[in-house]
Parts: structure tokens; sequence; C-alpha cells
């Protein structure tokens, strides 16, 4: 499996996905030794994050975007998606199969829907596995989408290169209630549906957001974020922002920032999730199951704290089985 | 410290708080002891939320219902804090010396600032604990008090068996942007400062939110949650509010509900707080800050997947040192 993944067979790849995002124990187990293998090969794409509220056209985006990459830059293009509120939804992101429809049957794109999860934690670790898979297999642009509406930019923001947030045409200087936090993350901005009719309002509403940009206090990168207008449905000015995404890269590796960003979201990410890797890996344990419903029983009854249960975990849960 | 504690000895039960909130491993140990040691004479107490937005009177009302409750009900009375933003303000809840000076005073009350944290999780976690502490030293009586203007509600409803709005009165039937989540969780509602020229004021305050009231979905308990007109300065309604909490506890009593209520919150409680607990478990272990220091720098260089990292330090950590 893990030769099929480096070669990038797309079913392998699929199947690993399907392991790293399971929250069975051996199935977690397996995808364990599975990232262990691919981490030496991953961490040679650019990793995008495209956010944006919902409506203004990010999954059309990622359509023709992904297409340009693929047949004018020769890249090849993974999309993945944060999304904590898809398992109530089932895949609300990615999961409807007519999306993305021309992009998913390129042989250079995979396009994968967010990880089901409890939290938005789970659900963003899951699809930091997911880049070092998609990596390993090959690709060299990953793209990751997210809902839009909360926290999961934040967590897209803190596992990418380069942060893109997609804006409507013909808004005010009000920045369409994006959260202001939202907007200081953005590296680029690109006014979407900057077509037909549209054009001249997707170029005022451009001018509009470079104003309101000026009032964003100033970065400690030096750079400016540049404001696009592009059309999805015309294929206009998916060059441009791909120019963007590439100079910036080269601004950050210039300043020596790009490698050591990449680290701090590396390191931080592992001591965020570390309480959870722990509880995962007790999981594993065939003891495990039956010392909780006894804990859990113990702990309701008030005969021990919690503190005294997690240690009594703690002690059956690490001896050999 | 223990027999100290069980006697009601306030400087002892102030030094135990104090270690139950500390961050420091060592601290913890001791905390632990101190708790496992506590817990049996704990749950004595009736515990109750007090929150609502902020300039509402919040520690106005408990510096006068606390003295009603220990003058006229004969009540020991603890006052506890959930305010996950103490850490930057240092203290914003009840760490102002010069409030609730009245009630701090008096041998039957107890009143503790916010633990500090970097999470509500971790700020809840110690309020939880601190609840354990106070009860065996004899408090029968437990107020949670939240900063009222985000999830730190939701923490103090999951630790206490009767949750308390405090309104404004002179508002609109538009609940004074009250998250309609936080009304629903409301078993008594209470529109303080009917004082003075208010008064008038307070009682339509309070016939309104009944009316609004009506449009929140029925509670599963058979429970309506009244809308009392209180004056904290004037010592008026503070009986009714009481009788309110008294009555509410005995429904839920006669129903059956009262105490599997508690056991819940208990176990989600613990299972909520197990990741957490088990990584400060791992961190009284002498090798603890060694070995994350090395597996920091492996994870940043990439030699290693998080999960790989997080197996080490669980193997290395639960040896004997």
């Amino acid at each position: 499996m893990i030769d099929a993944i480096l070669r990038g067979d797309r079913v392998a790849l699929g199947r690993a996905l399907t392991l790293v995002e399971s929250q069975r124990p051996d199935h977690r187990q397996q995808a364990d030794t599975l990232l262990a293998a691919c981490l030496p090969h991953a961490g040679k794409s650019v990793r995008v994050a495209i956010t944006g509220t919902p409506g203004v056209g990010k999954s059309t985006f990622i359509e023709s975007f992904g297409q340009y990459l693929i047949r004018s830059q020769e890249r090849r293009v993974a999309v993945l998606a944060i999304d904590p509120s898809s398992r109530v939804s089932r895949g609300s992101i990615l999961g409807d199969k007519t999306r993305m429809q021309t992009l998913s049957a390129l042989p250079e794109a995979f396009i994968r829907p967010s990880p089901a999860g409890d939290t938005l934690g789970g659900v963003a670790r899951r699809t930091r596995d997911s880049i070092i898979l998609v990596e390993a297999a090959g690709f060299d642009t990953v793209m990751i989408e997210t809902v839009g509406v909360g926290q999961s930019e934040t967590a897209a923001h803190a596992m990418t290169d380069v942060f893109m947030l997609l804006l409507q045409p013909g808004a005010g200087d009000d920045l369409q209630g994006i959260k202001r936090g939202i907007v200081e993350l953005a590296d680029i901005l690109v006014v979407n549906k900057a077509d037909g009719a549209n054009k001249v309002l997707a170029t005022q509403a451009a001018r509009a957001y470079k104003t309101a940009l000026h009032m964003v206090r100033a970065r400690n990168d030096q750079w400016t974020p540049p404001v696009l207008a592009a059309s999805a449905l015309e294929n206009l000015g998916l060059d441009a922002v791909w120019g963007a995404i590439d100079q910036f890269v080269q601004h950050r590796q210039a300043l020596g920032v790009f490698q050591s960003n990449r680290t701090e979201q590396t390191v931080s990410g592992f001591t965020g999730s570390l309480p959870t890797l722990l509880l995962e890996l007790l999981q594993t344990h065939p003891l495990y199951a039956g010392q909780m419903d006894a804990l859990k029983q113990a702990v309701a009854a008030g005969l021990i704290t919690w503190q005294q249960a997690a240690r009594q975990l703690l002690d059956v849960c690490t001896q050999m089985p």
C-alpha cells in the first residue's frame, strides 16, 4: 500500500485517507504506520487555504483554478477540506459528487471531502494527516477549502503556506461581514465572479477592499496582500492568482520565514493535539473499553476523583496485554 | 491540611484552592491527594450558576443575596467564578478586593476569584475541583459567577444544579441581546435593579420576559422558569429568589432528575477532561520536559510523526523513574 501511494496510485491513496480519517483504534494503528512511512516523502507542495463566506463560489473557483493549474502550470492538485459540520450534514463540503466534476475526472487532480469528526480539532488533525499522504503521492499543490463560517479558517491557516480569501463583487467597504481577524490572515484576496455585467462591479469592489485593507494593521513580513479580480466562470484572472501565490511563496522563502513558519505550525499542531493523541493511544489497548466503563461508574458514584480515574486508566492501558 | 479543610478552616481552604489552581506538576500531585480525601465529604450543597450580561449587577446581587442567605436562611455561602479571560485581565471577576466587601468579611462566606488558565476547559475543570473543596469545608450553597459574554455560561451550566440569569430592568422584549441558547438554559430569571424609580420598569420588564419565554421551547422537566424582580440595593425580592431556588431543587428531586443530572455532569466532565488529565499525569514524570524538547525537535525536522512522538512520550513517561 505504501509503495502504491508513493507511485501516486489513486485507489491506494483513497484507502489510506479512509484509514487516517477512521476513528477505529485498529485503523488508527495502521494509519500511524502509513503516515510514518509517507512522512519522509511529504512537504514538497505549496499548501493553499481557500476560504470565504458561503455563496462566494469557492468550489466553482477551485474547479476552474485547479484545471488551470493542471493544464497551464503542469501542477498536480489535491483538494482537501475542513468542515466540522460535515458529521451532521454528511459532507456539506465537496461531498456533493456533482461538484468539481470536470476537475475530479482529471488524473492530475485528487478531491477529498472533509473528514467527519466531533470537534474542529479532530477534523483539522485528520486534514493535516491527509496533507502528508497526498504530498507523498506526488501532489505538489494542496488546496484546503474551509466552510468559512467559524473557526475552521484559523485551523486552515495553521496548516498552510498561503491563505487566500475569496470575496463577492458588488460589496461595499464593509468587507461583507467577514470577521476582521480573518481579513488580517489573508495573504491574497480574490474578488470572484468578475464575469459579464459583474466585471465593473468587481473592479470597484477590488478597489474598495484595497482601501479597506489599509485600515488593517501592517504585517511583519513586508507583504502587501494583493486584491485581484477573477472569474471562475470565464477563466479570467486565474494566471494572476497563481502569479500572486508564486510571488508570495518566493517572498517568504527569500525572507527565510517560509520553512520556519511550517516548522512552527508542525510543533504547535503537535503540542495542541498531544492530549488527544495520548488518549487515542490508550484506546488501542484491549482493556481500554472495560476499564472506562468501570471508571465512569466509579466517578459517577463519587468514589474516585477524575484524576484518580485517569491515573488508573493510564496504569492499566500502558501495561502489556 | 485535610482535617483543617473538613473543620472549615478558611486559611487551609484558601491554600488548598491555590494548589488546585496551580499548573505546577508537583502542586497537581498534592492537589489530587487533597481532592481524593475531600471527595467523600463533597456533594452536599446547592450549586447555583449566576450569569447575565456585563453591567447587570452580578456582584452586587451576590453581595446582597449571599448576606440574605447567611442571615435569614442560615446558609454557608461559597462564591466561585469562571472567567477564562482572567489570565489576561488578572482576575476581572471577583478579583477586585473592594467588591463584595461586606459579604467576604462574614465567617459564613468564602469568595474566590476565577482560576487563571489558557483554555475555558482548564478554567472550568479547576472550578469543578474547587466545588469539591468548598463543599468538603462545609459550604452548603455554592454560587458560580460567569463573565456572561461567551461559552463560560455553558461551562457553568454543566457543573450546577440551578442556572439563574440576571436581567436589566427597562429592556424590551428583545431579551437584551442575550443569546437565545443561554435563555433556554435558565431555570430562574431575575430582573435586577428593581429599586427606586426602576420598580415599575422592572415589573414591566419581568412581564415582557415572561411573554418572551413562551416563545422558548418547552422543557422536558415540566418546570416553568419564573421571572422575578429583585433589588440587590434595597434587599427586595431576595426571599422570592431563594424560594424559587428551593422550589426548583425540590421539583427536580421529586422528578428524580436532580441526582441523575449531577451524575451525568460528572461523567461527561470526566470524559471531556480525560485527554488533558492524561497529559497532566505524564507531566509529573521527571523525564517529561527533556523528552518533550527532543520530540518537538524531531517533529519539527519531519523525522517522526505526531503519533510516533506521542507514543514515545507515553512509553518513557509511564516507566518508573
